[in-house]
């Protein structure tokens, strides 16, 4: 088996998932994440946890939202029995097609998530990691050779995320202690206030309450939001390609919206509610691991100097305790990204932290 | 999709696991039953029942056994959970490999075992089939091509079962009727008492405690075995080959036994305990949709016009309730078959039944 396999299984295990004795562990295996299964099973087995495997396959999937008619059951169970009593919940993502549920109509894929809000909590209370072993089908997404994406992808997961997390500390305390946040770059000029939030340290690891792998930004929830913003990296946005989306705010909420490609997929998400008008998150992208767009949400908004915002929902984990019911809320959490590595500048209650898509700590700081 | 595929799922949920609204099935998913499990998904949701899907992988066993060490945790409590709340289990096998675990130690793999006996006994006190999806790797097994062994699963899997049931319930009440079995072929002649016994029609439905697809064939617990056997069919026992195996026995026990291949692995199969001396089934292969040896045990003991006798273990369904624990114990089950096609019979308290695979009530009987 690649050596970077069983690293990619032990960054997941040791690091994210932090799996002790006699912990129960749910994999849900993509069909294409094979290898990546084999060697987590062998990571947790010698750690003296227990291991169930279960299926994650969008064509599964497909074949059972197709063939069932009628109100689905509440929570099954069998299955919700099995997730409350899990320790972790680690998602190992990886089919043939990332397409495979195109053709299902929305209504009735949200109305089979409705119906499963108790197993999604049952998931999100373990220790939950959501991984992806590399596939023919992302790399064709990405546009590149099997191989090449193959690099790509452990470069972005097998790091030193102990050094990742120490220098992402740094950028967590300046949030924390500020009141406000300006993005400069080219058509970007936008603040925002960030007073009172708490800012997370996304290290890849449920001990910085991290739940992907690639990780390596750090979010937190912006409000009161001013002034106008390009996202030049481009996107899927509910299966349509978008490019260039300017997005205009006066006092918190979108005000005008445009995109040189894919303008109905932003009216659909700005039009869903009030809240997909505000922003959920503001995350700044610090996995120099990542170094281009693979069209792949998991890894592009981690992309090293671009910083994200998220039309829609916000995570309590940004809210002091006892006013997570501040967090702006929606049915819909939709990703943008700024490229911020050129003729670029995050200011922090009027400091620069960085420039050009270096931070003030590294070299090539200039401000 | 192959449409023989669609009807190997509707076989299997509607006859085979009696699937009803609202049952909670566990589909335990090899990595090539892809196909067969998104034909499933669907069924099962037409049914408006519920679907969860495990990865059943000889590979991530094998990991899992392999990065193991010291006492494994009885009965895992996300799995028992699982399966206790468990309507139905359907096992959907088909792998790349059919020695995937042949280097696992068996003293593992047996404490492995023995851990998780809770776990067995949810899984079989649910409505439990085994059926397996036509891959290459089994195909390699048979020595066929993967057109040929397709057709071949196929004929033994989408049949008539109603029909194949009907003519079953004929011998086994031939059998439930009787005292005594005596089979006769080139180098077999051996008497059994099956008096008191309840036969099993195993039609491939949990409705006839019949938990194969394919099924088709009739068994019974048979005592007091005398007399001699020749097995004429080709055989792996316990991963090795074994050909023409002759068993004497005196008294209902194992005197003599000799192999002209395997004799080893026999030795070890009659050596494990006292009850592996003796019968635990004797069945009546009926599925005429099986026409050669697959080396595969699960469609080979079916085959039209053999019989096969296992040493160890008897069923408790071939026991008058409250007399189960009359059933032969032993840790082992290994069946051995006798092709009885040609120069042989089947009588039944002194009358013929079957002679050269024609059974009474069937054109071409002579007898």
């Amino acid at each position: 088996m690649d050596e970077r396999v069983r690293e990619h299984a032990r960054t997941l295990v040791e690091w994210s998932a932090r799996i002790e004795t006699g912990d129960d562990v749910v994999l849900r295996v993509g069909p294409e994440a094979h290898d990546l299964a084999v060697a987590v099973a062998e990571e947790v087995a010698t750690r003296d946890a227990n291991v169930l495997p279960t299926y994650a396959s969008g064509e599964l999937s497909r074949a059972y939202l197709t063939g069932h008619e009628g109100d689905f059951e509440t929570d099954p169970g069998f299955e919700l029995a099995m997730l409350e009593r899990a320790d972790a919940v680690l998602t190992l993502g990886g089919g043939r097609n990332t397409a495979a549920t195109a053709d299902v109509p929305s209504e009735k894929r949200q109305a089979y998530d409705r119906a499963r809000q108790g197993i999604r909590e049952a998931r999100l209370d373990a220790k939950w990691v959501l991984t992806e072993h590399p596939t023919r089908s992302l790399a064709q997404q990405a546009g590149m050779s099997y191989e090449a994406y193959q690099s790509f992808v452990y470069d972005a997961i097998n790091r030193d995320w102990e050094a990742q997390a120490e220098k992402q500390a740094a950028v967590k305390d300046a949030l924390d202690d500020a009141s406000e946040v300006r993005l400069v770059s080219e058509g970007t000029d936008l603040t925002m206030s960030i007073k009172d939030r708490v800012a997370v340290n996304s290290a890849a690891s449920v001990a910085y309450d991290s739940h992907n792998l690639p990780s390596g930004e750090v979010f937190t929830a912006p409000a009161d939001t001013e002034g106008e913003v390009v996202f030049d990296v481009p996107m899927t946005v509910n299966g349509k390609r978008v490019r260039d989306v300017r997005l205009v705010f006066e006092d918190g909420a979108v005000v005008e919206y445009a995109a040189e490609q894919g303008e109905d997929a932003i009216r659909e998400v700005v039009e869903t509610d009030d809240g997909a008008k505000r922003l959920g998150e503001l995350g700044i992208g610090m996995n120099r691991g990542i170094d281009r767009v693979t069209d792949n949400i998991l890894f592009d908004e981690k992309m090293g100097d671009t910083v994200h915002l998220a039309l829609g929902r916000a995570y309590e984990s940004n809210f002091p305790a006892g006013r997570e019911d501040e967090a702006n809320d929606s049915a819909v959490h939709v990703d943008l990204i700024v490229d911020m590595s050129e003729d670029s500048r995050i200011e922090v209650d009027g400091e620069t932290i960085q420039e050009n898509g270096r931070f003030w700590f590294e070299s090539g700081f200039e401000s």
